[in-house]
């Protein structure tokens, strides 16, 4: 059995969204953000980095929303989350993610995560000032070649789409300028239509 | 024939190490980032992100690094770069790989690189003084779980190791208290040994 260790709003409806659409067989367990739970002994104990999402398996935890994308994708072939057999598709599904974990995800926590890289208020809040600018660019270039209609990558229907959805839900929330980005937009409206989606919406509302 | 687009110094040694330890038929194309060539349109016709490394294929080019190296692995099996056959273990040194993008190169990316998310001057400054602070508590992160003696995930080597060695080289020039990070140094040692790392030190001092 899996267990997903996950927080309200966060990054972890991402693999929710997958485990969703693979019919997987799995646990919850919520780690509440406004109690600072993620930075208790418990939790740090399932992952040291305090952060969610942590996926649990027989074998051990797993971190990492990239990492436990694929993992669920080769964990349930059937369910086509990835383009497996095809090293150079898969790539291209896994850049896409990994852009989204390390810029897409790093401007949206410049906004109210400042702390984890200065000290001082004053440059935190110019963090904060700057982040719908940067959150804007960066999903610029997602906007540029993205598909008017389909999916995210490669035509079919991905992981990357679930993460990049799981991103794009905040795009109001940071001050993005979304008329920049219709086809972001398009393509939120898209997965917010699928049956697994809606699911994992209605899980994580409680 | 696969073509990659690097720079002196930057964490493009993490592909061309994994290259080298495939033995792959590849070219080289250097982007000098002195001359700013990055944000060059030649370089932005190649990766519209501006950024290094890009892998130039057949099929298409591949960025972001977790990605990359990824791929390489899994385009030259008889290499043994990651365990492609079994999901977790491949998931394992994925979330190693996606925490070095994501977490521990942008840390670094603070000391440096502060005006991607800040204009004001004192603000950058600010990220540049904290830098040294963030990137060794990013790395001690690693130290904790780190093996004494070999590779670090998994007990073979991987293209983990290769990313990790890549990051672990700009310690010193982060100004890391590397006296928290026996385990980190010592596997930095262990690669330098590594002929395919030789002769990629070699290839990137030109």
């Amino acid at each position: 059995m899996i267990t997903l260790h996950l927080a309200r709003y966060t990054i972890s409806l991402a693999p929710l969204i997958a485990l969703e659409e693979a019919g997987a067989a799995y646990d919850l367990r919520w780690v509440d953000f406004k109690a600072a739970e993620q930075r208790a002994p418990a939790y740090l104990a399932i992952n040291p980095k305090g952060r969610v999402p942590s996926l649990q398996t027989v074998r051990g935890i797993l971190t990492e929303t990239p990492a436990i994308l694929a993992f669920i994708a080769q964990s349930f072939p059937e369910a086509r989350l990835a383009p497996l057999g095809d090293p150079f598709a898969f790539a291209q599904v896994q850049a896409l993610n990994c852009y989204l974990a390390s810029t897409v995800h790093v401007a949206h926590a410049h906004r109210a995560r400042g702390s984890r890289w200065a000290d001082d208020p004053a440059a935190i809040a110019e963090l904060t000032r700057k982040a719908p600018e940067v959150v804007t660019q960066v999903f610029e270039l997602i906007e540029r070649d993205l598909p008017a209609e389909g999916w995210a990558v490669g035509g079919a229907y991905s992981i990357a789409d679930a993460y990049l959805f799981t991103l794009a839900q905040w795009l109001e929330g940071d001050g993005a300028d979304v008329a920049k980005l219709p086809k972001v937009l398009a393509h939120r409206e898209r997965m917010r239509a699928r049956p697994a989606v809606i699911r994992a919406l209605e899980i994580e509302k409680g």
